[in-house]
This record gives C-alpha cells, structure tokens and sequence, in this order.
C-alpha cells in the first residue's frame, strides 16, 4: 500500500501541475460529450461575424469565443466575410451593419449600459447591446449555455444587471498580505508592477466579466495612504488598462487622513479648505491618469480607522467632502457603515443604525453607504442589518463576505448562496409586506438609480484562486446574484457545477445536495440557533466561546453569548438592549417575540433558560448538544457524498476537496466538542450520551493558540 | 496499475495542450527533435527491468522514467518479465539478480551512499548503485542524457557527489513570508499541515532528487522555536514523510533560546544541565517521529540572535551541546559563522575569523561550521572568506546565496555559478599552492569525511518556483556543483538551456552568452572594482550609497565605501584594518599590494585616490563611471540576445523574461546614476559626457522609499 500511495502521489503531483487544478475555474471548455447536441452547436457556429474594426472589449468577446468553441467543439470559429446563415453575430447598432438592418433598437434600448440580448434571426445568433461591454456579458452568457449543455436553437434571451456596481473588495494589503484572506496573498504584485504585467491579471478580469462583476476596489479597507501616492498610482494605472477592455473599473480605498500621512497638511478635518483642496487635486491626479477610475472606499471611524468624528464632523460631512472631488469625473464614494465608537456600547448591534440612521437625506448624490449583511460581523447567520430600509433617501450598498473569515477559513466546504439569499429575501416591512432588502439594494423601493453590492473577495495567489475549490463557487454565486437577484441557489450552483465539472445528473446531484447542504452545516457545528462571535480571538480560526477579558468587551465572545447558569443568549428585546426596535415595527415583534422569533435566530435577540423548550420538543441545552453534533454528521453527509465521486472527477482536484473535507469533520468535531464543554460549565447538564465524548478537556482546547493563522 | 495508466494517459494528454509557464523547471520531457537521436532511444528502451518488490525510491525512479519516456520518445516503458537485450535495468545488488550477476559489486563499492554507474551490458542500459538512492540519482542522470540528446550507446558513467551534505537553506517564516524571499511567499502552508499535502511538495523533491540535493532546512535561520513544538513537528513529520523517497532529508533550525521560550526554562546556558537535557529530550522526540531528521542549522550571536555568549560561552560549548543531543540519532549541528557582535568592530569583515579561528578543534564531530562564500555578507563580488582553510579540524561548510539578495532581487538576470566557482576556485594556500577553497569544503585537503554545502533557496509560491524564470538556473547550478564542483559554469549553463528551452544551438549559444556575461553585469552596474554593501538600506533593493548615520556603522555604506575628497575604498591593508592578515601570506600580500590585488577587489582592499592610474590607463573616477556604463550596456546586450529568439520560445515564458529584462536595465540605469552622482560629491570629477546624463537630480534618489520592498 505504501508504493501504491507514493505512486499515486508522484502521479497525482503531475496530475495537479498539467492537468486539472482549479486554475480554469469555470472557464475550462472542456469537449462537449453530448453528441446531438454537439451538432446543434458546430451547425449553428459555422462562422462569426464582429466589427472589422474592433474595439479592445469586442476583440476580448472574439477570443473568449474562439478558445470556447475551439474547446468545446474542437472546431475554429471563422470570421464571415459577410453574414449568411449560422453565423454567431455580436456587436451594437452602431458597430454591426447586420445588426443595425435588423432593426432591433426598441428592444435594444430598454437593456441600458450593460444589458444584453441574445436571439436567434434567420438562423443566425445575434449577441446584440447597446455597449460594447453589453455584448462581452452577452458573449459569455452565450458560452454559459453551451457549457451547459443548453439548446441554442431558438434564442430569445434578455438581460439586465439588477444592481449598477457589481464589486469585489480586496482586504488586501501592500505587503502582499491579505486581511481575512485564505488563498494565499495578494494577485497583486505591487512591487514588479508598473514594469511588469502578470499575465494572471488578465484571467481575474476574465473571470469577473464572465460573471458580470463590473469593479474591483483593490487594497484593503484598513487603508494605506501610501497607495494614493504617484508611484503606486503608475501601478493602479497599469492594472486599470488591463482590466478596461473586460469592464472592470477600480477603486481605491481612501484613508482618511492621508492628506496629513502624504500630503504633509496638519489636519484632515472635511470642513477645512486645504483638505477639501488636497481631495480635489489627488482626484484630478488620479483621473488623468485612470479616466474611467472608480472612486474611493472608505472606512472611517472604525476599528482605530482615522475618521470625520475625529474632528467633530459626521460620517455625511467626510463623505461629501470626497464625493466632491470625485464627482466631476463621475466617480463615487461607497462610505462603509461598519463603524466601532472608542466607547462600549450597550449593544454593538445598535451601533451603526444610531450613527447613521440620522444622516439619512444629507449625503452627496454620488455617495453610497455600503452596509454588511447583519449588524455585528460576518457571522455564519446573520439577522439582515436594520439599516436596510432606514434610510430611504440613501443608496445602501450592499456587503457580503465572500472570504470565509467566520465560516471556516481555508479548509470548509460552505457555499454561500443561500446565506446571501436569506438576507435578500430578507422583508424590511420599510414600506409594507414585500419591502425586501433586495428591493433596497437594487434602488426600487426608493426610486434610487446608484445602486451597488460589494463582496469581499476570497482570491488569493493559489493556483485555484480560491483555496479551497468550492470558494470559486461563492466568487461565482456572489457575481451572479449581483446581475441577477432572483436567481435560485441551486440554479447557481447547478450551473457552476456544469462550468466547473461536469453535465452528467450523477455528478450535478451529489454536489448540489453538498453545496445546499453545506452553509446550514456550519451554522450547525459553530453558532447554533442564533449564537454569535464565539470564535478564536483575533484569527477568527476554531471555537472560541471563553474568549473574555479583552480591551474592549464588545471583541470577547462573553459579551455576545451571555452564558449563565440559567441560560444563554443576547437579550435584544425590550428587556435587554432593545436592538429590536431598530427593525420596523413588524420584524421587531417577530424578533422580540420569545414565540414567534424564529429559532435560527433565538440567541441572538433573547436570553432564553437552559430548559426552555424547542419546537422540537427538546430543552435548549438538549436541543443545542443534537445541534453540534448535526453539523458532523452533515461534513459526514458530505465526505460520503464527495467519495462516491472519487471515479468521476479528476484526481487532482478530487484528492484536495477529500483533504479539506477530512480537515473540516475534524475541525467540526473540535467546535461541538470544545462549545459543548465550556458552555456545560453554565448548564451543568450531561451531554447526552448519543453524542461523542469529547477526545480533550475543556482545558486542552482553550490552551489552543494559533499564532501565526493565516488573514490576520 | 489500471489508476496508473488511466492517470498517466490524462496526464500526457494535458501534458502538450497546457502553455509553458516554467512550472516544470528543467523536467520538462518535451519530444526529442533528433530523428536519429530519438530511433536511437526508442531501439534502446524497449522495456525496464526493475525490483517487483520496489522501494518507494524505486517506485520514484520507474515512474519518473515512465514519464519522461513518454514525453521524450511518445512510447510507453513497459516493464520487462525478463531482462532480454534493450532492456534498461536499474537497482542495486541486492534488489536486482540480474546486476548481482553481472559482478559488478568491485566497481559499484567506491560508489559509496550515494554514487551511480550507468553503463551499457550486453546491450542493455545498466544503472546501477549500493543503494535505492543512489539508483534515482543514476535515472535522473540518464533522463539528462536525454534531454540533453547524448548518444546512449555506449554508457560507462560513474559519478559520486564530491560534499556528502548538499542543503538548501529556507530563509522561510512561520507565517510563510520569506526573509530575502523574491519569488513569492514560502511553499509550506504550514496552517493545512499536516492535513493536507500540496501536490507542490512532491515536484519540489523531484525537482531537488534530479540534481542531486539531499537536505532541505525547512525555516529561517532567524529561527522561531515554535517550529520545535509538537504540533509543528506534526507538520515537519509529513513534509519529511514526502520527501523520504527522493533522498531528502528535512533540517530545522533550532532557535537557542528554545529552552526559555518554549521549555519552560529559565536559561539557555549550553553547560545547565537542565538546559541540555531539554536539547536531549527535544532531539529524542523529533526522531521517534522523523528517524531520519537531519539536525539543526544554527545562528546564534548574531544580529539580535540569542545564543552562547549570552551565558559567558563560546560558539563551541552552544555547538557541542546540541550536537550532543543530536548524536546518538546520526543528526549534525550545521553552526553558522555569520555573526555580529553587540560591539561595532573597526572592520565587519573580520569578525568571523577572529571569533571561530580559536575554536578550531574544540567542536565535536557531528558539528559543521557554515561560512558565506566571504566575509561580509552575500555581496555581487566578494573575495573568498578567510576562515576557509583556517580551521582544518572543522569541518567547513560552504554557505552560497541563490536567492538574489543584493543582485537584483526578483527582476534581474544573473546566472550565479561563475560567481559560485570563483570562491570554489580561489586558492587558499592553506597547505600550499592549490589549496582551493573547494578543497576545503570537500573535505579533501585536511581529510574530512563529514562536508557540507549550502544554498539559501530563491524558492517560492510563484508558478515558476524561483520568480525569475533564470532563478531556475542558479538552483540547478547550486545542485550541480554541489554535486561535483569540477563542472564549469558554462557546462552547466548548456545543460540547462537544453533542458529548459531547447537543444537547437541557436537558441543555446545566445542563452549561453546572456547567462555568462549576466554575473558580471550585475556587478559592473552595481558594485565594480570591490565596492560592497551600498544598497538601499534594510531591503537592499536599488542603490543606497549615501546610507549613513543608522543605529551601527557596519549596518551602513559609508562604512563600507568610505569616499572622500582624496579617494574610496577600504583600507584593509597593514595601515588600515589589516583584515588581509586574516589570509594565508601568499595571498594576504597580494591583497595587500596595490598594484598586484585584482582590480575587482580593489576597493574591498585599498583606498584609493580618485586619481589611481588603472591597468585600462583610466584615472579610477574615470574607470569608475565607465564601469557603470559598462553594466548598462551589458544588460541592454542581453536585451537584444534575448530578442532575438522571440520565435523560438513560447509565448509565456519569452514575454516575461523581456519584461524583467526591462525592468533590470532601468535599474541598471538607476544604480549607474545614484552611485555616480554621489560618488561625484566626493571626487568633484565631471562624469564623461559619452555616458548619457542621468534622468534626476541625486537629491530624487536619495529620496525614494520602498516600504514594501519584497524580502524583507
């Protein structure tokens, strides 16, 4: 066995190396193996007909299409001399003549700057927009149905972004260190950049177009002012070119007090002249040199960040003064809601509602508030934050975290569709039943045109981008939800793994029943029924719950779990914090309701006693010991169901998933076990004896330390 | 074997499709172009006959040359059921009868460990050894044949390395950042050890069996003792696991301090017996998990490095007592010479010699004493360091620097092994004439079996391993004279080209020149005629002549360069420092003398008037600035060498050398007009107006900062 295994190994490492290895993401055009309709598809693509005169964004749509097709089909897609039939047209009225005759611009107009049809005419296939950047989305949503194995035969597909900036927000730093990051470090490589290009640059713009992702905000939100300077702006030029022809604009995140750290001024203060000067003069620099440049991030006032109260000014005074500078050349400020006061709230819940709830109606046109999913951070579950639909006259951006900070780093399997979904779908009751917070974030329940949703990015330097290969599938489902939100969870991971896999049921099968599976899992196996920010200090990595004693109570775990002999919780309600009352009216008496609040989300608005009674019929703590030990048996669930894919999926990537998914049992059984027996302290209950006895003492896990975990 | 074949056929099927992005280093197996050649081979390799009992080192060497027969040659390697005529036979003695029988146990004991013969039988290739190892250094030299395109028909090859420890040291981080790491961050991931095996691991054994390094120190000799503990040695245990059946033993560093830190002691003290016994139990447990653990690289005393003197001891007490721990299991100390006093010597250069040259014959036998190539510290240009051939009953281990540290970091082409080969080379006069340092460290001038050579790893996480696609080179290079350093650079250099590029001549002659001339490049535009440490401070990136006034005067230039209004250099003759006394007579009084030391290390030895007539008829400012331009147009020459063979490299791999190409002659231009125009401050001489004006004003360069400047 021991040959056996080093043979493999040997085999394997070529395996990873040259064949498969995440690198393609789900961009591999593998062969099309569905033989009827891989003759549909070589009929219909004889030849394509694009502009002669083409622009850098139109000749990105031809090569995707030739490499695609020279994949998928095995066959060159030629350029028509002119237009007869099956041939894949793309372009606008204005640049196909074809197009033009066609006659198509009443239905063209309402598809706005980036939307998209895609119709069958007189047996050809028209990819048609108004921009040139319309048609590339339209292109690869063209290739998505043939990875797919759709039929093309009679098209009639239109599209439209729901939201207008579709984000990624890299934490990343300019060492090269990625904050929260578990893929490595950073793509970028600021040290060889202006003079040299990655060609992997080129990839990452690839793949954020293939999804509709139309920004890239590329340094961290605990900013450096160094970027702001000339020689890093000659580096955010270069990477500004690359990723122009692929309609990926970026963003920098803007400290606060960068016109003292680099400007040499002796205040940052947004009232002061000399400042609001500095913004103006550092947004002409940057715009003559990045025309089409984004705007700024900005985290202010929080975590240490310098900020406008420093000053005595609001978050509206800090942020209109840089909207200001940016918005001559249409750039725009995302103003993060995600502020820490230097003093101990009550209830850091409450916390950014209060800051900013006030200043609704006094930001600039151009400015967004960008607004994490829930109120406290990134937690596996989440509540959607109160802000969503208090503050109408603003655009509220939308955060998610796509990098797994909270959700098992590196090494779990968590597909984070439906953690998305659950907050989308979440009612705000801010104009009535069916006032979503998708409907806030998408602008149509106020009547707001700027709209956006920004995720932070899981992409590192690993050769699969992502770390763990299903982390692609969140990068995915984040770019996809932000085009579309009404698409389903299980649509999206059906069509990823399609892209990322295979076509056949008995691979989409299994891994869809793994991804739907798996968010609720860790929920299970770390923060059950509403628990949250129990995990290892600082790192964020394993089980935490005795976490106490820091400098400031609202970054311990006590401070959020509330564990006591009668029982555990935060209470939210009248009684407690009343972070309820920040919801309207009727979510507050849902939440507030020990009855009606639901149980997903119990601990966090109610401290409720060790014997309360679940719906299930258990006591809590029962109730809670069967939770813990669910979440196992799920990674369980999924080990099983990943091993019976051992023959149908590639070795290399087969190999790495199984690893993870061992490493995860493992690191879930630490999370039951290791909860399980500091949170016993409180109830003084057995742990029923169905549940695995823990193989450490309480003691041996909280002497766990993890010095150098990565991301932080 | 079905895996093995299924896996193989996808493997080779990917192996052509995928573009050449330098991940297969010089294992690439590309088709032979030869046809003669290729019959030749085909005709000679019908089948192999090997061990049906294999070792895992077996199993290694039969898959490598299933792989690389079938790149090479497009033919699978079958196994023979009995050796007939074309057949390749490969073990040793014991595990071959068909070598047992062929008698050639006489020629094989000189082999010793680690030695091979390849050599033609009765028509049938022989490799042949005393053991496994041995047999898989003998296949990688067969497969160089090969790929190399060497006749194979009549073999009668023996090889033996010349040093029996050939390492490389990883300057590699707990949190993986990389001390004077330029290719990315490091290879270990040590968060997912020992859970999940990087396929990485592997090709990085491979690539190392295949020229012949059997040691691999796995941390940064700024040691972190947390690496000692249990759970890291859980993750040491399986990179040491993966590496067995390639020969590579895996080294730790050992921080002195340990005991303190992580003991639970309250002294280090190398004579506590507490202290000791800690190092005997620390030993006892690394080997019941690791049996084969090569031992400890050691820096104590030495910049900000805890160690024997903190306790009243020497350098010797701290060496023997872990070599005492070490002993019972077969592992060595390796215990660097590379030390700084607390105090500001009057000369840096000779605090090595004046430290360890008393402690000759007061280590114990398991002790090795790694010295840097010269005295100061990894400079372009050094003369050989003086305690080669002073301590002849210490054995002396070799210390080169592959990564490029001060020559041109991650962007600049400098093919190292002449630079190795001059201090291999120099004569010591130790025991006379031809007493060459290589002598020295092969053990054979004072009768050492226990040698040793060193290389600090250019390795990292970037696809190409070594960031510049010619770092490859200079690992290679490292291997193969650590291997046998009789070979010539530009042997090597051949080797390599064909290996890695191409066996056509017109692309291995200008390869050739590029790689040859690219050392001394380096130094003319950086530090000519003996110039040292003036790069940029801390990092070391870019030039940094003006570099005073920081907390010690040897951490500056203006130590080292020492220029004034009469002249540069320094004195390190009789009437200055008299470090020249450190050297055996014969070569102290040619250092000594003006007119006979080299004029490459002439202001290493001398200060100089900027007035000196030199060999050329220049005065020394004007030979000086020459030099400068000279570096300059060396690097645009290999601009154009380089452009020149556009159509006969891959698209990949040409586009990036061009741009780092770029890169380094803009920095050659940088270095050439920062040092000139400072120097200038000194010598008051017009810079010949035939050398083009440089772009700044030396008040700019001074004032460029680089934060984030890699390596650091």
């Amino acid at each position: 066995m021991t040959k056996f295994k080093v043979l493999l190994f040997l085999l394997l490492a070529f395996f990873q190396a040259k064949a498969e290895d995440g690198y393609d993401l789900w961009l591999r055009y593998k062969p099309v193996d569905n033989v009827s309709l891989k003759a549909e598809y070589v009929q219909a693509l004889k030849a394509y007909s694009a502009a002669t005169d083409k622009s850098p964004t139109i000749q990105v749509a031809v090569d995707e299409l030739s490499i695609a097709i020279k994949g998928l089909l095995g066959v060159e897609l030629k350029s028509a001399d002119q237009v007869g039939e099956q041939t894949l047209v793309l372009g606008t009225s204005a640049s196909s003549p074809y197009i033009a005759s066609l006659k198509l611009q009443k239905s063209l107009d309402p598809l706005g700057d980036e939307g998209y049809m895609i119709t069958t005419k007189k047996g050809n296939v028209i990819i048609a927009a108004n921009t040139d950047i319309g048609v590339l989305y339209g292109t690869f949503h063209f290739l998505r149905l043939l990875q797919t194995q759709q039929s093309i035969k009679k098209l009639n597909i239109t599209s439209t972004p729901n939201v207008k900036l579709r984000v990624l927000n890299h934490w990343d730093n300019l060492d090269r260190t990625v904050e929260r990051g578990y893929a490595g470090f950073s793509l970028w490589d600021w040290h060889r950049l202006p003079g040299y290009i990655d060609p992997r640059y080129i990839d990452y713009a690839r793949a954020n177009a293939s999804i509709g992702i139309n920004g890239t905000v590329l340094t961290n939100v605990n900013a450096n002012a160094l970027v702001l300077t000339p020689a890093y702006l000659e580096k955010v030029k270069v990477l500004a070119n690359v990723f122009r022809p692929y309609g990926l604009k970026v963003y920098l995140t803007a400290r606060f007090s960068a016109p003292i750290e680099i400007g040499g001024l002796k205040t940052a203060d947004p009232l002061n002249t000399e400042v609001q000067q500095w913004w103006k003069d550092k947004a002409d620099e940057i715009y003559n040199m990045i025309p089409d440049f984004g705007g700024f991030l900005v985290k202010a006032n929080s975590e240490g960040q310098p900020g406008p109260q420093n000053y005595g000014r609001t978050h509206a005074d800090g942020a209109n003064m840089m909207a200001a500078a940016l918005k001559p050349h249409g750039g725009v400020v995302m103003w993060r809601a995600f502020v820490y006061s230097n003093e101990e709230p009550d209830d850091r819940a409450k916390q950014a509602y209060n800051d900013f709830k006030p200043l609704d109606g006094k930001f600039d046109d151009n400015v967004l508030v960008q607004v994490k999913n829930g109120a406290i951070d990134f937690q596996p579950r989440e509540p959607f934050h109160p802000l969503f639909g208090a503050m109408p006259k603003t655009p509220m951006m939308m955060e998610f975290q796509i990098t797994q900070e909270y959700l098992g780093q590196g090494t779990h399997l968590a597909y984070l569709s439906p953690m998305y979904k659950e907050c989308l779908d979440a009612d705000t009751y801010a104009k009535g039943k069916g006032s979503t917070v998708a409907k806030v974030v998408d602008g149509s329940l106020n009547n707001h045109r700027l709209t956006g949703i920004a995720g932070v990015s899981n992409i590192g330097t690993e050769r699969n981008w992502t770390g763990h290969l299903f982390g692609q599938s969140n990068w995915y489902a984040f770019g996809r939800l932000a085009w579309s939100h009404g698409l389903s969870s299980e649509e999206i991971a059906k069509e990823w793994i399609r892209m990322t896999f295979s076509n056949q049921e008995d691979v989409i099968n299994p891994i869809t029943n793994i991804m739907m599976a798996s968010h609720e899992a860790v929920v299970s196996y770390m923060t059950p029924f509403g628990l949250h920010h129990i995990m290892g200090w600082g790192h964020h990595y394993g089980p935490g719950p005795w976490i106490a004693n820091k400098h400031r109570a609202d970054w311990t775990s006590v401070y959020y779990h509330k564990a006591d002999k009668n029982g555990i919780g935060f209470d939210r309600t009248a009684s407690g914090s009343n972070a309820v009352a920040q919801y309207f009216p009727e979510v507050a008496s849902k939440f507030g309701s020990l009855e009606e609040c639901p149980e997903k989300f119990l601990l966090w608005f109610h401290h409720v006693p060790w014997t309360y009674k679940m719906k299930s019929g258990k006591e809590l703590w029962n109730a809670m010991c069967y939770e813990y030990q669910h979440g196992v048996e799920e990674v369980e669930n999924m080990q099983q169901k990943w091993q019976s894919l051992e023959n149908e999926i590639d070795a290399g990537r087969f190999e790495q998933v199984k690893s993870f998914l061992k490493i995860q049992k493992k690191e879930a059984e630490w999370w039951r076990d290791a909860c399980l027996l500091y949170f016993q302290t409180f109830s003084g209950k057995p742990i029923p004896e169905d549940i695995p006895k823990a193989s450490q003492t309480l003691e041996y896990y909280e002497g766990l330390t993890f010095p150098f975990a990565p991301g932080n």
